[in-house]
Formats: structure tokens, sequence, C-alpha cells
């Protein structure tokens, strides 16, 4: 079990070049695409060639359960988490429709739900166990866990990837992660816990305060953790831990990566803070109606595609965000350009 | 040819209702999916039912040419117009590239471009004239040209829907037309001139310092000029007043219109001074980079769901928004509610 990855900046010029001057040879203003020009280079600089192409879409939705759930940090109850795995792998879920609407597949990730499943079809058995511990009390995970949930999420991230899939999306499921979450933003970030915490599933105020105040007192029962790994083991899940190490084997393999809300940004979080180019293999998705993940982006010079006030997690901003990376493949690959087509330039 | 539209404001309190139960059932925290979901509560008002559904949508690409080109106001040559429409029959260009993956047909429309193309397959002839003529010398269009143009985009609105499309976009091509979209925007919407003028399809600073005093003293040149259809006629172009028409019989069809950039939003700028109901059935897909179109958005009182710095026209922006309504249409009939996928609810 290794947890070493070797992840290359995209460093380029000469493509970098050439993919512009195809960028700039369509038949639109220069320019006139924004964004999606952006994101048809950096595609393209991932796969390093002038004719991306993105197969096999797949969305991987790890589940896992939060000790820290039995102090009330969440309106709705551990059990959820279980019921919610159900329903994704019978296909009922937000995630289900807007993949399957956008052509991803969808694997669901028992990472340490709290439940036992027994055998299931679809569902990928990687429990670490029964949840995390409260870590109100004590370490979330012991760091052999967390090693162990980083090395199973590489092994599922290199099997889809080993398959034929060039793009993973990342999404979750664990009632009280939004306070995983919290925690290792403002560890993590260096941004006051209280503009980390929010509502998760629909805190009320008086739910919000106390959140706020048992997230505060975790932070002081451990107050020697600073390094990523020993915050995420101490405050993490095992599905955060398990998606930072399908993101890192993922970036290793030069997929693109689709980033979902604040959950998996806090995944990215850990994986970005030891390996730092794998911000250059990710789409950030959408901006989540969770306050924190505006702090997320920003220490990670991140400016998400979407903005629909959404938070759900699951994956659906992921989800949601694939036609628009899809585009950009599409108009670098099919649209005409002025020379092709016959139309005239600008002057100059 | 009337010009009358019955447009209904979409105000029915207890289906209003009945949506968003139905809404709320679904197995998310309340308010998860966001601006999603106030999509799906509106195509539902405006399909009336619990289940709505979108059927053959189509882009609708207006093509028309602009006397003022002559006094130099666009980067690009005028012939530009017939080449892109070429282009666009041929499938090269933006539009045909994301309205292919969007799964929306393309109609071409041939409002007053200023070329004979003989008789094309797939172009829909609505020739109003040669080009408009130069608003800094004379009105752009008299106003029999103006109704006409009105007259024949309903008609070519109502054939798509007589044929099942219940959604429509909007898009167009017209080199020069930014100068009459800003104009209008200005008298329309009350903003000063300058606010309006931006470098279109890529202007130089001198070019757009250029611009902004010609279309100054356009205004000058007919200070007459206040009443909407007025407006529309001095300063206008064939394809934004065929889009204006189109937009009217749709919303008075009960379609889902999908509204794309600048140009676009000055046909509607237009068609809500007459009928201030048809906002309701608008989706505002994208703010575009052109600087214009966040002051039409802010007196619409509209909320585009994208912003990608796009500033292409052609219904970009337009096709690229239309899986957002697919999937909130499809999430409004696909998700599993609480009680059908057996999941707990929150705590009061």
């Amino acid at each position: 079990m290794s947890l070493a990855f070797n992840i290359s900046p995209l460093f380029d010029p000469t493509l970098a070049a050439q993919l512009q001057r195809k960028i700039d040879g369509k038949t639109k203003p220069p320019g006139a695409l924004g964004r999606l020009e952006r994101l048809a280079l950096q595609v393209g600089l991932i796969q390093q060639t002038l004719e991306p192409a993105l197969r096999q879409p797949v969305m991987l939705v790890f589940a896992g359960d939060h000790g820290v759930t039995t102090a009330g940090v969440s309106p709705f109850p551990q059990e959820v988490t279980r019921q919610m795995v159900l329903n994704f792998l019978a296909g009922g879920a937000g995630i289900n429709v807007f993949a399957r609407q956008s052509g991803m597949a969808v694997r669901v990730i028992d990472a340490g739900v709290n439940a036992d499943f027994g055998v299931l079809e679809n569902l990928i058995a990687a429990k670490i166990a029964h949840g995390t511990r409260n870590f109100l009390e004590e370490s979330a995970m012991t760091r052999e866990q967390c090693e162990a949930a980083i090395a199973k999420g590489a092994d599922i991230a290199r099997r889809e990837i080993a398959r034929g899939s060039n793009v993973l999306g990342f999404g979750e499921m664990g009632i009280g992660n939004t306070s995983s979450a919290a925690i290792l933003t403002s560890k993590l970030c260096g941004v006051p816990l209280e503009q980390c915490v929010g509502r998760g599933a629909g805190l009320s105020d008086a739910g919000l305060e106390k959140k706020r105040a048992l997230l505060a007192a975790a932070i002081a029962r451990h107050p020697d953790v600073h390094a990523p790994l020993d915050v995420l083991a101490t405050f993490g899940g095992f599905e955060i831990a398990m998606m930072a190490g399908a993101m890192l084997a993922a970036a290793e393999r030069r997929a693109v990566l689709l980033i979902d809300g604040f959950i998996t940004t806090s995944a990215l979080l850990v994986a970005a803070c030891l390996y730092p180019a794998i911000k250059d293999y990710c789409i950030f998705a959408h901006e989540s109606g969770e306050p924190g993940h505006a702090k997320q982006l920003a220490w990670l010079g991140a400016s998400p595609l979407l903005s629909l006030e959404m938070r759900l997690g699951e994956g659906t901003g992921a989800a949601l965000v694939y036609p628009l990376a899809q585009a950009a493949v599409n108009f670098l690959n099919e649209m005409a350009s002025f020379e092709s087509a016959g139309v005239s330039g600008a002057a100059a």
C-alpha cells in the first residue's frame, strides 16, 4: 500500500500554443466562447492532444457514516446514509437522474457506512469500519484506517480508468459530513471556523449555533493536529479519505476530475496539500450554497462553472457540469475553421 | 396580419402549491437543488401540469444585415452574415455543435440578409429586404417592414409548435447587430448609451470610441422615437424584429423560451414592453460578456443560469442551458420521494 503519487503539472507551452491556434481558428470572434475556450485548452493539455475526447464518464459516489452525528449536528438521522445508498442503487436519487441524463455511469462505494449491506449487486464494498468514531471524544479514524481508505480509493479510480474511462466525477453521501468538511476547511485553508460552518441539510438557527460550538470544541480537543493527513484522520470521514485517494490516482493517470461541492472539495483540499499539481486536472463544477465552499474555492484559486444555489452533494453539481466539459471538447473537434468554412476574418 | 397576442401571466397558486409539495417530497433536503427547483416550478406552471416534459426542442437562428455596417461599427465585413448562414446550414458553426449535443434541431431563417441564397434546403426564406437601411441617415426599416417581420416570426414559431415542439431557443446572426441592440437597450431600458455599447465581435479601443460616437449621433438623428415598435423600426434589425414576433407567438402558445445573449434579449425587451407577461415563459440562459446584457437583465429582473463569459450569439448560450432545463424537468419526474424510497425525513 503506497501513498505516493506521481502527478505532473500541466506545463507544455508548445501544445498550449497549438491548442490556442486551433481555438482561435474556429468561426467565431477571438475569445467569444469565454470559459469554454479555457476548458478546451485544459482538457487538451490533460490528454496531451489537439483532439481530446471524453470517454466513459463515471461518477464515483462514496458513502460513509460519522461518529459525531450522535452529538446532533444534522437534522437527519444517521440511518439516512444507509437509506440513500439503497436509493442510489435503485436509481432514484438526484445523482442518478442527472448522471443518467449526462450519460455518466454511477458507482456507489461503501467507504464506511454504519450498516451491513450483505452482497449487493452494483455496490462496491470498500468499508473501512462501521462509521468513524466521534471526533468530539477521539480521533475519527486511526492513521492506518485513513491510509487504507486513501489506498482503496486509489484502487477504485485506477480500475475505472483501466476499463476505459478518462473522466471521473466525485460525489458523496454521509449524514454529518459537512461537520468534517467544515473543520478540514478551517484547518487546511486557515479560515476561521465560523466562516466554514453552514446549515448542511437544513439546520435551524439554534442547530447552527450548536454545530458551531461543537465543532469549535472538537478543534480544541485536538490542538496539535496540523499536517494534512493528520487533519484528515482526526476530523475526516471514510468517504472523504477514499475520495482523496481516488482523486490522486485519477490525476496521476491524467484523467479529467469533475469536482462537486463542499464535501468533495474538502477531499480535494487534502489531496492538493499533498500534491498541488492535482488542481490542474480539476474542473470545478459549481459553487455550493453551503458557505464554506466559497472559502475552499478561494484557497484553491478555483472558479466553478455553475452557480445554481445547489447544496445536495452526491456529485449532482459534477453531473450537471459534464455537458459543459463535453461542449468544450465538441467545439474544439467539430466547429469549422474560418478557412474550412470560407468565412472572412476580422479586419487587422 | 395581426400583431395582437394573448399572453397569460403564470398565476395559479393551487398548481404552484402542488408542484412545490412534489418538489419538497423528493429525497433531498428542502431547497437543496436551488435554482433547478424554481425552474421545475416554472416549467410546470407554463405547461400547467405536475409532470412537465420538454418535447422536440428547436433553436431558431434569425439572420439579417444592417445598413449601419457601412459606417464601420464592426471589425468583420458584412458578407460574414451570408457566410455564417452557409456555415449554419453546413453544420459547422458553434450553434450547430452545441444544439447537436443538446438534441435540439436548428432552423436557420433569412430574415433580411443582404444576399440572394436562391433555394437552399433547410433555409427558411423570410427575407423582408436585403438588409436594413443605415439608421445614421434614415429609419432602419419602415413601420410596415417592422410589422411584417414580427408577423413572419410569429408564423415561424407557430409552425414549430404545431409540429410538436414546446421549447424554443432563440439566436441570431447579423454583422453590426450589437449596434442595434445597444440603442434598443438604451432607449427601452433608460440606460445611458455608453453603458450599452461594447466591443461586439472584437473592436479595438479606437473602434469602440467610434462606435459610441456613431450611435450617439444616430440617437440624436431620431429625437422623437420612443414607443417600443418605433424604436424597433428605427434602430432595429430584421432578425431582431422577427425574433420578437416569434417570442410573442411562442409565449402565447405556452412554449418554454430559451433566451440567449445581448441581441436576443434586445428582441425580448421589445416583446416585454408590449406584453410584460412574456417574461414568465423565459429561461434566461447566460450572462453575455457584452456589457449591455447585464443592463437588459437588470431591467427585466432576470438572473441567467450560466455565466461563462461567452459573447458569440447564434443561440449558443441558449443551447448550452438546455440540459439544465432538462435536468429540472427530469428530477421532478424521475427522482424518488422520501415515501417511495423509504428514506427518513428531517427532524421537525
